[in-house]
C-alpha cells in the first residue's frame, strides 16, 4: 500500500499543482523537478551556491525595505530566513537539478519558493499562503534571475576558491617541507626523460612549491574579476523595473554580508550576457589541473619500482596494491589528482562550449557553467588536500640509490667541459657509455685531472648550484 | 554525545582498522574512503556497475568451481550474494568514490568485501571471519582487479547503451510523428541563416529522425567492441596463477548471466593495457551529442519570437520563463539538452587524455573514464527522453506564417532558373529586394510567365521534391 | 619600379574587377582572397583536395553530356582539364586559404574557374572569355557548393585515410618484427608503473603491432561511412533544379573515376546538413592519435636512461641531443609523434565544435573540419612514418639488464603464490624489499622449495605464458 | 638529367653528411629536415620566431663579449648576422618543421647554423668553415637550447599577441562607432532567443565594443607572465657552465635589443620546467576566441533573411553567395571568424595536453605549444582585421523594421506592471499573444491608461534606459 502523503495546491502560468504539504519549495521547482530530472544530483551538492543565493535574497529585501518598497515584517521573515540557509540550514530543499534549462531560472525559483515558505512560517503563516508573501512579488521584488543568478554564481565560486587556494597552500607548504629536507640530496636532473646533469632532490620539491605558488597567485588575479557583478540589470541590463537607488543599495548590502569587495559592472548591459569571468576562471582552474598533473606524473615516475624503477622516492603507502601481487603498493593517491586533473580540462571545453553559444542579449547556459566550475573547484581541493595529507607529507628519499646515480652518471662530463674542453669530454662520455664506466674513474685513470681538482669540480655546491639550506621555504609568493 | 557505533576489527597488509559493525564492506574499502573523499557521490550511483561487477564475481564462482577450487556452500553462498545485487540490492553498500586511485583496485575489493560478508551471513557467520570466506581468497579467486574491473566496466557501459539506444528510438519516432504530421507544411529551407529555397516542415523533421536512427546505428557498432573482455587476463595479461581451463569457462558463464555475446581478446596482454573501445564509446557518444546539439539549436531557433522572432513552430510551455516578464516561455527542455551534450564533449577530452596517459601494462585511469562513459551515458538518456516527451511531441507549426514566408521570398526566383534564365532570375530578385515585392507579383505583373504555368512551377511537390506522405516513419535504419 | 602585372577584367554580382591576366582562377577567387587572408595557407596544401575536385566536376560534366546538357566540345575540353589537375597539374592555381566562410563556396568556385580557364584554353580561347565556357553556368552545371563540396571532401579524406592506412601498416610490421626479434627476452611487466610480474620484450612489441592493427580496422569502418555522398541534392537536398537521372549518373560516373565504391544518401536533405561521417572519422582519428602517443610515452619511457632511467631499450640516435651535454642522445622521434597525437586531439574539439554550430539546412563550416580532419591525416601519416623508420626499426634491447630485473624482482613472489601460500609469499616480499636481497635466492637459504623445482617454477615461458616464436606477426588483423 | 648540386661536407656526433654548398643552415638542420617531414610548414611562417632568436642570440654574444669570452672580432659578425635577420633577412633559411621533437634543440641549431654560417661570410671565410667561427661554440656559447629556445618563444608570443591587441582595437573601434551610429535605434532584447524587453542597437554593439576592450586588457595582463625569462638557466636551470655574470647581462641585453622589461625568473629550475605562462596565454586567446564567436553567431543571427529571418541589420556583401540562388549573399566574414575561433579551441587542449606531458626538468613539448600559440595568434589577428574592413564597418540597420517589432511586441506589457499590475500585465500577454494584436492597442482599447501617459511609459529612453549620445565609446578600458 502506498503511502497517503498530504498536498498543498499551487498555480503558476501552466494551472494548478499539488506539491507535498511540508516541503519549503513550490509549483516553480515541482515544474523543474518534472522537467530536468538529468544527474540526480541537486544544487544543493555545493553549500556554496544555496548560501550565495541566500545572500543576494538578503542584499535585495533590504535594499527594497531601504526603499519602502518591503514592509518591515516581511522584510524581518525573510531576512531571517536567508540567515538560516547562509548558516547551513534548509540545504535539503534546494532540490532542482544542478543541469537544467532556463538559464538558472528554475534555482532562482527554487529559492524564492524556499524563503517564501520559511518566511511565511516565521510569520506564523502556513506554508503556500503566498497572499501574504509571494516568492515572486517579495522575495524576488526588484530582481530577475539573469542578474540574481550570476550574482550568486559568482558569489558561490569566489568563496569556494578562496577554500582552494587555502588547501593549495597547505601543499605548498607541504613541498616546501620537503624542499628542506632533502635540500642537501644530490641527484640526476633529466631533460627529455634522458640523464642530464646534477640536481638536489630539494630543488626539484622546490620547484613543485613555487608552481603551487604561482597558480594561488593566478587564481586570486582570476577572482577578482568576479567581484564585478549585474545585480539590478533585471532582465537584459537595462534596469527596466528596478526602482532608482536599487542598484547601488543592493550592492552595498550584499558586499557588507559576504565580505567581499563587490563592484557593479560599467555596462550592465554588457554584463548581463558576458561569461568571460567565468571562461577565464575555468581557464585558470585549467591551468592549476595541468600543474597539478605533471607534479603528480613526476612522483609516479620517481616513486617507480621498488626494484626495476626510477626508485629515487618512496611515496608512503596507503593501501593494499593488489590482490594478486603480495606485497605491491601503488602510487593510488597522485593517481586520483591525475584523473581530477583531466576532468577539469574536460570541464573547461564544456564551459568554453556553453559560453560559446550563449546568444543576444543573455547566455541560456550558465548553469552548466556554474556546475562545471563548482564540481571542478571542490573536486581539486578534496583531491589536493589528500595529496598534501595522505602523500607528500610522508615521502622519503632513497639518498644513497641517488648518490650512486650521480657517481655513475655520464653527464658528470659536462661540468668538465671547461677544464677538457667538448672534444675530450665527448670521448670521455662514449668510452663510459661503451665500458659501462664511471666518468671520474676514467678522468683520474686517464691522469686528466688531479684528484683533489676533479673533486673540487665535483662538489654538489658547485654542481647543482646550490644556495644555503633555507630555515623555511613555505611562505607565499 | 556522540553515539556509540559498535565496531569490528579487520585488518590488512598496512595493520588493523575498525569498521562498523553492520556494513557489508570493510577494512580495504575503509581505505579508499579515507583516500578518496573527492566527489562525494559513490560508485553505486549508477546501478548498472553494482550489477555488473556481481555478474562477474558469479561468473568468476562458477569457473572456479567447475574447477573443483572452490567448495559447494562457498559456491552457493557466493553465488546467492551476486544475485541479490544483481537484482537491485545491497548497492548502498557500494561507497567508494566514483573517482579514485588505483585502477579500480577499490571498486573490486569494495565488491569483494560486499559478496563475501553478504554470503558469510548467508552461511551463518557473523560479518568480517573471513577465515570461513575470504574477499580475496574467495571472491577475487583466480582473478585480478585488472580483469576483473574492465571486463565489469564494459558490461555496465553495454547495458546503460543499450538503455539509451532505446531512448533515442522514442526520440526517433516522435520526430517521424511531426514528420509525418508536417509533410505538406511548405517552408523556407535556409543555408548560412540565409533564405535558401522551399521545402516542408516534415522534410526538417524527417532529418532529425534520420539523425537519431543512424546515430544509433553507430552505437550499436560502437557497443560491439566492447563485447570483447580480457577476463582471465589476471594482473598483466599473462595469466599467472589463473588455472587452466578458467579463461573459457569464466568468459561461458558471464555470457550466460549476462546474456551478452562476450568473447575472449586474442591477445590478453594487449587487452588489458588497451582503452582504445572506451575511446571509441567515447568518441561515438559525442557523435550523438554533437547531432543532438544541433537539432535542439534549430528547435530553439524555429520557435524563436513569438513576434520578433523566425516563429515557424512552438514548442510546449513547460515553465513559467520568467518572474518578470509577463506570459514568457523560453525553450528550456532544448537548452538543458544543449548542456548536456557539452557535457558529452568535454567528457571527451578527459576520456582521450586518461587513455593516453596509461602506461605499459596497464592503464591506472580507468575510473575516469568509467565514470565519465556512465555519466554521459545516464545524462544523455534522461535528457533526451525529457525531450521527447516534454518536448518534441507537443511541437506545432505556425502554419499560416510559413506559407506566408515562402510566398514572400526571394528564393523563389531560384526555380524560374530554367524557365528565364539566370541573368532574368537575377534581375527579379534584386527588384524585389529593393521594392519588398513577392517575385511571383514581379513574374506576372511583367508577364514573363502565364499564371497557371507559374502556379504550376512553385507547387510544393516540386520546389520541395516531396514524396508521398508516408504512413509512418519510425522503423529502425 | 613596381613591375607591370597584365590584367584582364571579370565581374560579378558585386561588380567590376582586375585579375592577374595569366592567372586560371578568376574574380570569385579574388574575393576569396580579399576576404579570408586567414592562415596564408591555401587549399592545394593538400593534394587531396584538388584532386576530389576535379574528379567531382568530371564526373557532373559526363552526367551533363550524357543527359544533353553539355555538348561534345565544351565537356571534351572540361573533362580533359579535370585530368589534369587529378594528374597533380595546377595545384599552384587553388589559391584560397584553407580557412574561408561560405561553406566551401571559395574552393568551389576557385575549382570552376580554373578548370573554365584551362578548357577555354584548350579549346583556343582567351582566358576569362566565358561567354564561350562559364565557370557557373558549364563547369558547375547541375550542382551546388552544398553537394560539391561535402562529396570532394570526403573523395579527399578517403583517399588520405588509405594512405595512412598503409603507413600504419608499416609500423605494424616494424613492432610485429621486433615482436618476433625480442620473442625470448624476458623483463619485468609494471602496473601502475610499480614492478608487478614477468613477460617478455617481444610480449610488449606484439602489443603495439595489434594496438596498430586494431586501429586500422578501425579507420576502415570510419572510411567506410564517407562513401555516403549528396551530389545531385543542389542547395539543401530538394534537388531544385538539377535534371531527372543527374543523381545516378553523376554518382556512377564518379564511382568509376575514383575507384570508390560511392553511394548516394537515401536522404538528400538530411544528408547535405549532416557532418556525422566527419565528425566520426574526427573521433577515430583521435582514438590513433591516443593509442599512438601512448605508445609512444611508452619507448621513451622504457629508453630512459642511459644510466639513471629504465633503459630497457635504446632507440636509435638519430641528431645530436644537446649541445651543453656531450654524447647526450634523446628520443626526438616519439616526442614528435606525441606533438601530432595533441595536435590530432585539438582538432578533435575544433571538428566537434564546427558540427555542432550547423545550422538548419547546410553546415557553414565545412572548411575548418576540412582542414582539421585534412592536417591531421597528412601529420600522423608523416610521423608515422618518421617513426616506423627513423625509430622502431632500430630498437635494441638490453637484454642483460632486464634480466637481471627480472632476477632481483620482489614480482617474482606471485608466482609463488600456488607453492607456499599467500601469507608466506607476503613475508618473503617485505623481507626481500627490506633487506634487498632476492627472492629465489631467500627460498633456496630458507629451504622452502628445492631449486630444480624453483627453476621450473620460474622459467620464462611458465612466469610470461610465452607461445611459440612467430615466424612472423605482421599479418593484419 | 639531375641537376648536380654542389655542396659542402659538415660532421656531427653521428658522421658526416653533405650539405647544400649555399645554404646557411648546416648538418645539424638537415638532420631535423629528414627526422620531422611532419607539417611541411617551416617555423619561418612566423616571422616573429626568427626574429625572436637572432635577439637572444645577439644578447648572448653581448652578454659573452662583455665577459671577455668572445673576442672582438666574431662578436661584431654574430651581432650584425642577428641584425640582419631581426630585420627580415634570411628568414627562409630557417627551415625546420613547426612541429619537431627534441624540445626545441632543432630550432635553436638551425639558428645558431644560419648565423654561424652568415658571419663566416661576413668575415670573408667560406661557409661552413667552422674552425673559425662555429654554431655551438661560439654563436650558442653559454646557451642552452633548454633556456634560449623557451626565451625566445615568449619574445615571439609577446610581440604578435602585442599586433593582435592592435588588431582588436581596430574592431573595437569600429563597433562603438556603430554604437553612436545606433545610439537611438529602439529594438527588441531577447533572451533564449524569446522576445523579452525594449533596448536599442547602439547598446547592442557597444556591449560588444567593451567586450572586446576587456579582452584586449586580459590579454596586455597575461602577455606580462610571459616577460620571465630563463635566459642563462642552461640545461636544467642549475646554470652549469654559464660563466659569472652571464645571467644579468644577457638578460639586460635582451631587454634592450626588444625593448620589452624582461625579467629572470628567480628559481631558474623551476622556470626551465614551467609552461604556466604558456597555458596562461592560450587560455586567454580562447576566451577571445570564444567571446569572438559569440559576437560573430550575433551578428549572423541578426543578419538573417532576408525575408524569413530576423532582418535587424545587414552585413555589407563581399562577394556572390552561390551560383544556383541569384542575388544570394552570405555572413562569410562572421563565418570565417567562427571557425579560426574553433581552432583556437582546439589549440587550447592541444597546449593543455602538451604542458600536462612534461616531465621532470624540462618538458619536450614546447614546440607544439609555440606553434598552437603563433598560429593561433595570427589568425585570430587576420580573422578579426578581417571582420573589421570587411564587415564590420559596413554593417546598416533596418530602422523601420526594428521600430515595428517593438511596436507588437508583447514583451512591452513588462514595462506596464508597476503601473497595471502583474496580474492583469499577464492577462494582457495572453491576449495579445492569441489574438496577434499588439499591447499598446490593448491597453488603450481598454481604457487601462490614458494613450499621453502610455507613450511616456514606452518611449525609448525609459524602456531601454538610455543614456545620452556619447561623442566617442572607441577609446581604450
Amino acid at each position: 500500500m502506498t503511502e497517503i502523503t498530504r498536498v498543498r495546491i499551487e498555480h503558476d502560468l501552466l494551472g494548478e499543482r499539488e506539491v507535498p504539504a511540508d516541503v519549503y519549495w513550490g509549483v516553480h521547482t515541482l515544474r523543474a523537478l518534472e522537467n530536468f530530472p538529468i544527474t540526480g544530483v541537486p544544487i544543493a551538492i555545493s553549500p556554496y551556491l544555496p548560501q550565495a543565493l541566500a545572500a543576494v535574497k538578503e542584499a535585495a529585501a533590504e535594499a527594497n525595505h531601504d526603499l519602502g518598497l518591503l514592509d518591515d515584517e516581511r522584510h524581518a521573515a525573510i531576512v531571517q530566513a536567508c540567515q538560516e540557509i547562509r548558516r547551513g540550514e534548509l540545504h535539503d530543499q534546494f532540490v532542482v537539478d544542478v543541469i537544467q534549462g532556463g538559464a538558472g531560472t528554475s534555482t532562482n525559483m527554487n529559492a524564492n519558493e524556499v524563503i517564501a515558505n520559511r518566511a511565511l512560517e516565521i510569520l506564523g503563516h502556513p506554508l503556500g499562503d503566498y497572499m501574504r508573501l509571494h516568492p515572486n512579488e517579495q522575495v524576488n521584488l526588484s530582481q530577475s534571475t539573469n542578474d540574481v543568478y550570476p550574482t550568486a554564481v559568482k558569489i558561490a565560486v569566489i568563496n569556494a576558491t578562496h577554500d582552494l587556494i587555502a588547501a593549495m597552500g597547505d601543499l605548498q607548504e607541504a613541498f616546501a617541507a620537503k624542499a628542506v629536507e632533502f635540500h642537501d640530496v644530490l641527484k640526476m636532473g633529466r631533460t627529455q626523460l634522458q640523464d642530464a646533469v646534477p640536481m638536489t632532490l630539494g630543488q626539484e620539491f622546490g620547484t613543485y612549491a613555487l608552481m603551487i605558488a604561482e597558480d594561488r597567485t593566478r587564481l586570486r588575479e582570476a577572482v577578482m574579476l568576479l567581484h564585478e557583478i549585474n545585480l539590478g540589470a533585471t532582465a537584459i541590463g537595462t534596469q527596466l523595473n528596478a526602482p532608482n537607488g536599487y542598484v547601488p543599495l543592493a550592492r552595498q548590502h550584499l558586499s557588507r554580508i559576504t565580505g567581499l569587495p563587490l563592484v557593479t559592472a560599467v555596462d550592465l548591459i554588457e554584463a548581463t550576457q558576458d561569461c568571460g569571468s567565468f571562461v577565464q576562471m575555468s581557464g585558470v582552474l585549467k591551468r592549476v589541473a595541468v600543474k597539478l598533473s605533471k607534479i603528480c606524473n613526476d612522483l609516479r615516475l620517481l616513486s617507480s619500482g621498488p626494484r626495476a624503477g626510477l626508485g629515487e622516492i618512496n611515496l608512503p603507502a596507503r593501501q593494499a596494491g593488489s590482490s594478486i601481487m603480495p606485497g605491491k603498493v601503488n602510487p593510488v593517491i597522485p593517481e586520483v589528482v591525475n584523473q581530477v586533473a583531466f576532468q577539469i580540462i574536460g570541464h573547461d571545453v564544456t564551459v568554453s562550449m556553453a559560453a560559446e553559444s550563449g546568444q543576444l542579449q543573455l547566455n541560456a547556459f550558465e548553469p552548466v557553467i556554474c556546475y562545471s566550475l563548482s564540481a571542478g573547484l571542490y573536486r581539486l581541493r578534496t583531491a589536493i588536500t589528500s595529496l598534501t595529507e595522505n602523500c607528500v607529507k610522508g615521502i622519503t628519499a632513497n639518498t644513497e640509490h641517488l648518490a650512486m646515480e650521480v657517481a655513475n652518471s655520464i653527464g658528470l662530463v659536462t661540468a668538465l667541459n671547461p677544464y677538457l674542453g667538448y672534444q675530450t669530454a665527448t670521448e670521455l662520455a662514449k668510452e663510459a657509455l661503451a665500458t659501462g664506466r664511471g666518468v671520474a674513474e676514467l678522468v683520474l685513470e686517464k691522469g686528466l685531472l688531479p684528484q683533489d681538482e676533479l673533486e673540487r669540480i665535483l662538489r654538489p655546491e658547485t654542481l647543482a648550484h646550490l644556495g644555503p639550506k633555507p630555515a623555511d621555504r613555505s611562505g607565499g609568493v
